[in-house]
């Protein structure tokens, strides 16, 4: 009837981070068949003025993180945010999952009324832990991952929305 | 410590097609004020073999309705995806949404374990409601609300992530 706070985040990070990284593996692969550097994805937009490929790789494992830490009242370790290729992407979701897999479901206990201070580009946001993981982290971890879907896409990348779902 | 079914899905799905609805609005105010037709937004794709708007928004509407019926054993009611005005795409969220509001707390008792079979293209695939909500519904309906996004800014739409994320 119910799930954990933790049921509704860990998993959920750890499942579309595999498919984030099988996606860019299959970026890497096509760069390859292709013979052209995979650099030029790894700095690709959809926009002029929105972040590269490697910056929505790293927002998504940011939020992942920032989303466990805040939830269980722990810090996230920092990333320094350096990435220029595909496989160092891949080594910045290797990281980001094996910190998310040493959080405990009792970590969590309480996490759905913890208090969550964001600072944000339109001043701080107050949430409960409820509300910061339902309508911020998990959107915007969707967010980045789907535009890193969609920029490998939109290159020519043979990706389909089952690479995406990944296994049930 | 816990949240209920209904919690992790309804306000979610209602949350987020409000973030979509009001990024529609801003393309059909960019139309107009650039003086283009706004059908070219709804036709516009990020690769010529992936779906439109038009179809990006019938899908996170199909994904958040689907969803709500199939966790709690119910139908959902089919719209016949005739949308070709920005207009009727967002008349289209407000059905979704009118439909998702009819939904009571309590018809999502024992929602976790309810087994969902869908038929995918890649076969019929079977869940328990629990991974069929966060690694199946969820990350779909996300994946379409942001492809709209990126699809809308790609064509020099001036909205940002705050337009998605929407108010905690």
């Amino acid at each position: 009837m119910s799930l954990s706070m933790y049921e509704a985040s860990i998993p959920v990070f750890l499942h579309t981070l595999s498919s984030l990284r099988s996606i860019l593996q299959k970026g890497a692969a096509h760069a390859e068949t292709k013979k052209f550097d995979s650099a030029v994805l790894v700095s690709s937009r959809l926009a002029p003025d929105m972040f590269p490929l490697s910056r929505q790789v790293q927002i998504a494992s940011d939020a992942a993180k920032g989303a466990a830490a805040r939830l269980t009242g722990t810090e996230p370790p920092k990333f320094e945010d350096t990435e220029k290729t595909i496989d160092e992407l891949i080594a910045r979701i290797d990281k980001t999952v094996d910190y998310l897999k040493s959080f405990s479901a009792a970590q969590f206990e309480g996490a759905a009324e913890r208090v969550v201070n964001l600072k944000t580009p339109r001043g701080e946001l107050t949430f409960n832990g409820l509300n910061f993981l339902r309508h911020w982290a998990l959107p915007n971890f969707f967010f980045h991952v789907t535009t890193t879907y969609n920029l490998l896409r939109h290159n020519g990348v043979e990706i389909g929305k089952a690479d995406y779902l990944g296994r049930p």
